[in-house]
């Protein structure tokens, strides 16, 4: 353990790992045929927000699920983001792991906190932890879905193996209104609140 | 628990209007002479893990910081993110109205769940509002040196303004604790959990 | 008023805060799904060219017409390129006090020339500054024909709402004929000049 | 004046062809180690709003040379942006050779008002002439200067080169205003228009 | 000729020449709408994987025949890449007069290695020569199919010029392949070595 | 093994499947603060420029070492490029294994071809693929350089080790002329044949 000043300066060390996840790809959308796909920061950004909806229309915590999104892929600073096909030929210690050498210098209030997010989030018992995933998913499948409004057309496989792992009947429904849908609809939305006014 | 067929299509309207944020610069930073920012999502990705953070750190729940987090940028699919000399020239409707209508056509969960963080957020009245107002400052000082770090060699301003607004002792801390950092420190720290073992 | 010195350090300062104009991005192709949109800059050049074209088809004056495009948008160095959905939110000093603010620091003869064309642009009661609108729009409208080229498919709404606001006779048959055309077609035109002699 | 539907056609593949300029990098800045340079388009746009600039302080005709200054680099759709060294190895066409083959197709009015200005810039015999070339080489320095605040150091032999080439005496005192300047200058600029009312 | 030291930074002259080519964009694609295409050192890179297979199968020497893909156009760390239109206004000195120049300060083994092999390469007299200009055309021909299943629509003429040029039985039976394949088979290929084990 | 048609198929797949690397991301160099780096295509088209010139400078084959280079990184189309650090958390099949996949389909002449020069580098026995290895390493060492001079600071630590890497003397040599160099310097080397001429 550190004393006090050596908490916040490895809680900052944290926060400047992260800015990792600004720069790092979602490895993926190489096969797809992207040059520079979206960040692993924006993918976990909407995610949190798909999880909170998601938590909202099942009855789980949004804030809870908002929490692990921010956090599901934060180990990625380390591993990056290893591909599907990978897996064949890669063994990669357990996620928990990895947080644990993060946050080893963190205040223990901010490790313990992160710690018990991630921990929950990789064991999918709670609620909120299928949700979660289930907004990791779905969030992959809408990008898929707006990857193909801007011209590549090799994205059916992302959309099949997200649609397939959702496990809430929400997930299910708000993917299915994503493949029916249209991500310019809501430019065209009925009049607005400051409108009316 | 809502199962209206429009609900969940007005759910995913507001997924697919979320993804302008992985899209949409950080304008600021053009005038620091970055041509390609960072998005919006990015900035808010980060915001979110430092809000938690922070929250762990001054005793506030790190979970409801997260979501404020998440969500303290969304109206700017609709504004995008107004530059501050901007606000010489241009009047804006408050946030909340923004939300308003980007939630309208969601399951009543959702809009609730969403109309009550931003609301919350935007009053700043309580210490999760306060702390996640703070991540989102230090969020961009913490990018600010970055950029510095990249080249960049005029963020002095973005550095001055963000942590002359901190409130809480924890950020500001950390702020100092970021100026005198760097950003690959993360890299050579201590022996990790794995190879211990 | 400031002495010489000063009049080109101010026509030097007006220079720098144009080039924002070179990073900032046309924001409305941010909802078509453009990760990194043409500039304002690029906009601008080609707004210029295709200004002086239609001038030469309406028997209007071309120099004339080319500089107030190439002054169009320069406001935008200080409020943004405002999306068209924005507009329910906010509420914008008029073009010509931004442009005041600009320029306040040049040398006198450049000021006045600088407000003398965006003042007859933004009041639109000549040939030349309805011309130069129309160039403004039937660029966007090409833009559009573009990004749709390039895999983007959801560009209609640009192509309609421009093609909408042409005034002049010659823009509106250009349009039709970038509707009708394609991007490629002078690459395969009539052999040269250099390869006949 | 032209009504013929070739001529229309003729002028919107122009357009079309122009619209590469907004693609082709200003290869220049390749050396200096820049992996996405401003594109062609870029710099033509601020180049003609210096020539204006310049027109007005040197007593030249501020529309006339704004026109040249956005056709200065037209011809680079066909032959590319040939950086210096290329020169070595490689002999071109006149650009009004170029010219020629690109407004072929063109209504005569819109051939004969670009052809006139091209030409009118080659020879370098008028006022108008001098100055829109002193446009493009101080707005190569000026960029230089800000790729050099935005960390590339490899520079200095553009801000020589360009310097080394301005004629009138403005575009010297604009540049050496330029080396002693800063970027950001204008964000703090005097109180705006705006907010004294 | 140089002394040792000499030769050592002559040669280390020609390696920070030779990263241009990780910036310089192949031309050509600019015209099919392509903002920032692939490198000539990516381009280069497949050509001379292709380059290797196509030797092994038309019974050449794969070894030579990539060595000569990596040499085919470096010389454009010079010209740049000349799209085929600018041919009609502009003559080049022959590419091995480039790289005499490139290699004049590089130690005489290095200088006669490259030399040897780029006159090799631009006689086109051994089948090692043959093979590798089919790998470049070849491996344009494959690129332009990929940037169609990116969206662009536009790519019919570098596969059908490509296709032209290909002087071998297994370039043109590739080529065949690239036209009827599908960029993503190789995700779905049979189970693997290491699954298998 | 498959009959000739699907050979070739399998040919072409492998070479759809090399596309990857011209998207793929160094990851290493996000750590470093480069959000677009170099792709692995990039690094090993100039990795084979210098294997030959080490060759050379060594006595070793320079069209064997040229080769070996090329294919030294093809695995990570299906590994990605794994960063140091992830070498806590994963543990890789080894590369043989991936080649054997990636060549499975392809025609046996060209299967042989590519495995022989696989498994000869990956041994690190003969004097090529020590040499091969050098041109890796002392490529990262000449990137290093060049983005520092792109104004990316934190580039030392790439710089020391693949320095320590080195093995032959001439890597050796190149490397201190990579530290004591200019990037630009070939811009003002001695006059050209083609001036001379």
């Amino acid at each position: 353990m550190s004393d006090d000043h050596g908490d916040v300066t490895g809680a900052m060390t944290f926060i400047f790992e992260a800015g990792v996840l600004k720069r790092a790809a979602r490895t993926g959308w190489w096969f797809a045929g992207v040059k520079h796909p979206e960040s692993i920061a924006e993918h976990s950004f909407r995610t949190a927000l798909v999880g909170m909806m998601l938590a909202a229309m099942e009855g789980a915590d949004p804030a809870r699920v908002s929490m692990m999104c921010v956090l599901h892929d934060t180990q990625e600073t380390r591993i990056t983001d290893i591909p599907h096909i990978a897996r064949r030929y890669l063994t990669a210690a357990p996620n928990t792991a990895v947080t644990a050498d993060q946050v080893a210098a963190c205040p223990p209030a901010v490790a313990d906190t992160i710690t018990a997010a991630v921990t929950e989030y990789e064991a999918q018992e709670t609620l909120e932890a299928v949700v979660a995933r289930d907004a990791d998913k779905l969030e992959c499948l809408v990008q898929a879905v707006e990857y193909r409004h801007q011209g590549f057309d090799n994205v059916q496989r992302w959309i099949d193996s997200s649609r397939a792992a959702l496990k809430t009947a929400s997930a299910q429904r708000l993917a299915d209104a994503a493949l029916a849908g249209q991500p310019l609809a809501w430019l065209t939305s009925p009049s607005s609140q400051v409108e009316r006014s």
